[in-house]
């Protein structure tokens, strides 16, 4: 990444990081246990890609509120299904983003009701922040709760369990990613570019941006999976392998999963500079995300 | 129960019940083990009250849309609490209105992901039935999300986990109450007189009859825990008492129980009669629910 692109990026992440800190009920919210959770799992850090590119996607064109509280809505609707995946009954993961994950460091029921929380929450964001454009707010509503439905993000979720330990073919993995990862990277841009107002040929124009994104971010997820060490990544490796799980690499080789990766990122490229507008920021970030180290 | 009220319960009951089987996703979308789990855990039957209570609630005075995506919305939301109060690391239920739990009847992962899906749709339908009205779209998702959230139904349940095998005092017991069971009744009510346009003061005055028919229903609760046996209620009795779960019954013993669950109906009873309005039925619900049997 270019310094002048990680200065940028930093300041986005940093506003996001603000949003989380003013947004979100305080740790000492009553009750204290499931709010200190809550914010253990938003505070974790991360790279925030899916608010940075809501953000990115909002100032495409003249905006007409501020999306900041539709970015922290997304994180918590993250958030929660990395808390629900790391559940002993689904991945059974002890580390996320470096620290204990969230059923770790607090208990499963905690960590069941912390989810709940976050996710109900990402609405109630929406809904409460976004009640003078009702409009605007129910574009965001849908657009947020299509995308991590059961046809969509939790359906992707489900097949991937129900393949575990399966061989698995091309059409499935395509199904696993489009609908886990990428429904919710998608969501991200379309919900952004809301904030601008647009015509249903822009939103299906940035649908597609996210479509491409969506996959070159799983299959790089993969190819880190197979090729990083755990510090790097900062939770277990080669899990994905250990338990069967299907993957770019198994299906297509390290090669191939680049290979992939490059057409999809091209793919994203040309459906966002067709898009037109304040694009220079959104087209830094789609060519980075196919060269992330974690 | 008089026969005229059962009758009309029954007609407004089977009208929810059709609204379930045409708004959720069939039982063979995709994935199928999902989907099959909500259907599974939503046509199980049950009292219909939420939906029920919501109906009723548009109905007094003249309603600007068809309440029942809504209706079948905060249904999703009370079954979604459900399945997940019943997982082995919270409340530990295997049965559930007579059958087996949804993690019994599947497995623990699907039924994580089932919840999770419930409370997603629950604002996927009122985002996406209510768009041409934007603005009773927003207060419809502002009420559920708000009763749902952290600091109300998910809080409860919360401190109902904390306390348990623990001497409780008064103040105690009426927050878990007020809000694991409270909150979304009276969500149901607002909800439902959302469709009628409503002043500030109208909304309040609904609230407070959801705060009275609120404890209401939980003293009954409690008193039907104690009282009951197991056929009669569905679900395994005496589990309160078993872990040390704090109940009315156990503050104020059978009869004090008795006189707080008169003394809120008399309360909530009031405050509907102040509404004014087609308030017949409303009115006949709340004089019965004091006296339901399961």
């Amino acid at each position: 990444m270019n310094l002048a692109l990680k200065e940028k990026l930093a300041t986005y992440q940093k506003r996001v990081e603000r949003g989380i800190e003013q947004l979100l009920p305080t740790a000492s919210t009553r009750p204290e246990r499931l709010h200190a959770a809550m914010r253990y799992s938003m505070e974790a850090g991360g790279k925030r890609i899916r608010p940075v590119l809501m953000i990115a996607a909002s100032e495409l064109f003249p905006s007409q509120a501020d999306p900041l509280a539709a970015a922290v809505a997304i994180e918590c609707l993250h958030t929660y299904t990395l808390i629900h995946d790391d559940l002993p009954s689904i991945d059974d993961s002890d580390l996320r983003r470096g620290r204990p994950s969230c059923h770790m460091q607090f208990d499963q029921a905690t960590a069941v009701l912390a989810g709940d929380s976050l996710l109900t929450y990402a609405f109630q964001l929406l809904a409460g922040n976004y009640a003078q454009q009702p409009s605007l707010a129910t574009g965001l509503i849908h657009d947020l709760a299509t995308a991590s439905s059961s046809e969509r993000l939790i359906g992707g979720q489900m097949e991937d369990i129900d393949n575990e330990g399966k061989p698995i073919d091309a059409e499935t993995l395509r199904y696993i990613h489009e609908n886990k990862t990428g429904a919710l990277l998608t969501a991200a841009l379309t919900m952004g570019l809301r904030f601008c107002a647009p015509t249903i040929e822009q939103l299906q124009q940035i649908e597609a941006v996210g479509y491409h994104l969506g996959l070159t971010f799983q299959i790089v997820d993969d190819i880190l999976d197979a090729t990083s060490n755990a510090e790097e990544l900062g939770k277990p490796v080669g899990n994905d392998s250990a338990s069967d799980k299907s993957t770019y690499v198994a299906l297509h080789g390290i090669d191939g999963a680049h290979r992939e990766a490059k057409k999809h990122t091209a793919a994203a490229l040309k459906n966002a500079e067709a898009l037109g507008g304040n694009n220079a920021f959104l087209l830094d970030l789609i060519a980075d995300l196919e060269h992330r180290i974690n």
